[in-house]
C-alpha cells in the first residue's frame, strides 16, 4: 500500500484545522492516529461507511438512545467530555433495561482545538467504553471554523439488547409504587458549576459520572415487577420525576428526610441558593418498583459498589394533576416543580 | 394531566434560548411543539430515554452509521441541513447494502437561533424521513451560548437491516471489476459553494441531495456479485476511490471521457479552478461490481429515476501502490489524488 502519511500528526503541540474534516487525506490521518487507535476494534479497522453488527439473541430487541454532549469545561473533577459522552449514552440504554453493546460517535471539532486535548478525550472515551464492555463501532468527524463551535461537541448513539420478557417505561408508574435512588444527588452539576465559576467548597466535589449498566442489571434482577429506571441528569431529580408523573398520569410524594445529599453539595447549594433536586447527576439511578419489591430492591442497590448510599425516597400516588410534592422535614408539603429556566447550562 | 405549557412557543418570531436545552419545562415544550410534531411516530410520543425497536427478520443484521452535519449555509438550492442530515445518513446505511429503517438525531442549537428556521428544518427532516419510509425514533437537544455554535448542528445515526446473504465492503474490490456512478458529479458541493460565495452560473446549480435506498436496492438486485457501493460525499469521487483502493489494495483506472459532469458544474469548475472529482455529491451512488455484471448493472441504474445519467467510468486493476489514475481525453494518464487540504469546508 502506498504511504499516504507524509508525516505523523503532531499530537503534542498540533491543532485541528479545517482539512481534518474535509474527507481527504488529513481526515484519514486524524481518524487513524487518534480515533481508530483509541477505540481499537474490528469494525473501525474496516473503514466502511458504517458497521455491520451481529444479530441479537432470539427474542431480544434493540434499544437505541442518542445524546449530544456540549459540557463546558471539557475537563472537570471526576471526568471529561469523553468519558461523559460514553457514560451518558450507555446509561440511557441501561435504564431502558437493555444491555449496552455498541456506540457510534459524531465529533464536531472547532478549528484550532489542540490535538493533545482531542487525544486525551478520545483515550478517555476508549477507556470508558472498554470498561463497560461497549465497542465504538462507527463515527464521523466534522470541523467548523474558529468561533463557530466550542472546542469539541460529541454526539453518541448507544445500542443495546433488551431481553424478550422485560419492558420498562416512564409511563408504567402506578399508585403504591416505591421510588428509590441509588446515591447522593447533584454531584455532577455542582462539580461543573464549581469548576466553571472557580469556586471551592469544603469536601471533595467531584462528578459522579459512571457507567450504570452493572447497577441496572442488579436492579432488574432484584425487582421482577420493576416499572422503570431513569438517570436524573439535566434538570435533576425534579425534572425526571415530573416527566414520569406526566408520562404515567400519577403524582409522586418525596420524603425530604430520605433524600441522600452529600455534605459538600448541601453546603454549596446553601451558599449558591440552589436546590439539589434541580442539579444533574450522571452516575445515579432512579428506580420505580411495586411497593412490595422496595425492600429487596433497596438491599440489592446497597450491595452494589455504585449504590451504597441508595435510599427509598418516596412513593407514587393517584393524582390526575401529576403533581410532584415533597413532605418536608418541618411537616409540611411543598411542590417540586421543574424549573422553567436553566440554572446551569451545558452540564452535559 | 396538569397543563405545564403556560403559552405556546412563538414559532414565528421567537428564538432558541438556553432554557430550551436545560432538561426542564422549556425543553419539553420545544420537543413537543417542534420535534415530536414534525417527526410524529409512536416511539417519540412515548417520551422515554430511548426507543425499543422491533426485532429484525431472522438472519438479518443491523447496520449502523453516523454523520454530523454542519453545512453552511443551512438552506441551499435543492435542500437544507434537515433534509441533508436525513439523506446523508440513510444513504450511508443504504450503500452498506441495508434497508434503512430508523434514525436517531442529536441537535446542537445556538442560543438566539430563530425558532421559525428550526421548525422549517425539523419539518424538512420529517418529510425526508417519511418519504424514505424511515422513522426518527429518538433524539436529544442541547443549546450552547451565542457565539459557541453556528445556528444548528445535526448529528443523525441511521439503522437498517442487512439481508443474511449480502455483505459489501470497500475492501472487496478485485482487479477486473467495473466502476460505475449513478449520475453527474459534484452538484452538491458546487451548489453550496455558489450559494456561499454569491456566485451565479449559467444553468441550474442545485444540490443533488437525495435518498438513495431505492436506487441501492435496484443495484443489489441487478448485481448478485456486487462488491461495494459508496456515496461520494466529502472529498468527492477522488477521495472515495482512493479510500477503496487502499481498503482493497488495488489500483483504479478512470476514463475521463466517461465521467458524467453537468455543463453547469463543468463551467463553474473551469471558472473557479476546481476539479469535479473533488466535489461532493449527496445523491449519487458509486458501485463496484464484477466486470461481467457491468452491463446489466448499468442498465438497471439507467432504468431508475435517480440513475438516468449513470455511466461505467473505470475499472479496478492490480496495483499494490493503490494508485487511482485517469486515462485523459488527450491519451495520457494522470494521478487522481485526494486533496491534502480542503477546497470547501462544511459542505455537509
Amino acid at each position: 500500500m502506498k504511504s499516504v502519511y507524509v508525516r505523523p500528526l503532531d499530537l503534542r503541540s498540533g491543532h485541528v484545522d479545517l482539512a481534518h474534516g474535509g474527507g481527504g487525506r488529513a481526515m484519514q490521518q486524524l481518524i487513524g492516529e487518534v480515533f481508530r487507535r483509541a477505540f481499537d476494534n474490528p469494525w473501525l479497522v474496516r473503514g466502511d461507511d458504517g458497521a455491520v453488527l451481529p444479530a441479537l439473541a432470539p427474542g431480544e430487541r434493540l434499544v437505541v438512545s442518542t445524546d449530544s454532549h456540549v459540557v463546558s469545561p471539557l475537563f472537570f473533577p471526576g471526568g471529561d467530555i469523553g468519558s461523559l459522552s460514553v457514560h451518558g449514552t450507555l446509561n440511557d440504554v441501561a435504564v431502558m433495561g437493555a444491555r449496552p453493546l455498541y456506540l457510534s460517535v459524531g465529533f464536531i471539532l472547532e478549528e484550532g482545538f489542540p490535538l493533545a486535548d482531542l487525544l486525551r478525550i478520545a483515550e478517555s472515551m476508549g477507556r470508558a467504553a472498554a470498561d463497560a464492555g461497549v465497542a465504538i463501532v462507527t463515527g464521523d468527524t466534522k470541523v467548523v471554523e474558529r468561533g463557530k463551535g466550542d472546542g469539541v461537541f460529541i454526539t453518541t448513539t448507544g445500542m443495546g439488547a433488551l431481553p424478550a420478557d422485560r419492558e420498562l417505561s416512564g409511563a408504567f408508574a402506578r399508585p403504591g409504587d416505591a421510588v428509590l435512588v441509588s446515591g447522593t444527588l447533584g454531584e455532577h452539576g455542582m462539580a461543573i458549576m464549581a469548576q466553571r465559576e472557580g469556586l471551592t467548597f469544603e469536601g471533595d466535589l467531584r462528578s459522579d459520572s459512571a457507567a450504570l449498566h452493572g447497577l441496572a442489571a442488579a436492579v432488574l434482577e432484584a425487582s421482577p415487577g420493576l416499572r422503570l429506571m431513569r438517570d436524573p441528569t439535566r434538570g435533576g431529580l425534579a425534572a425526571t420525576l415530573n416527566e414520569i408523573a406526566r408520562q404515567s398520569t400519577v403524582g409522586i410524594v418525596l420524603e425530604e428526610s430520605a433524600l441522600p445529599v452529600s455534605q459538600a453539595v448541601a453546603a454549596a447549594c446553601e451558599f449558591l441558593g440552589l436546590d439539589p433536586l434541580n442539579l444533574a447527576s450522571e452516575g445515579r439511578l432512579l428506580a420505580v418498583c411495586p411497593g412490595a419489591e422496595a425492600a429487596p430492591l433497596l438491599a440489592a442497590l446497597r450491595a452494589h459498589p455504585l449504590g451504597r448510599q441508595a435510599a427509598l425516597i418516596g412513593e407514587v400516588v393517584a393524582d390526575e394533576r401529576c403533581f410532584v410534592q415533597m413532605q418536608t422535614m418541618l411537616g409540611g408539603r411543598r411542590m417540586v416543580d421543574w424549573l422553567a429556566g436553566e440554572p446551569l447550562p451545558r452540564i452535559c
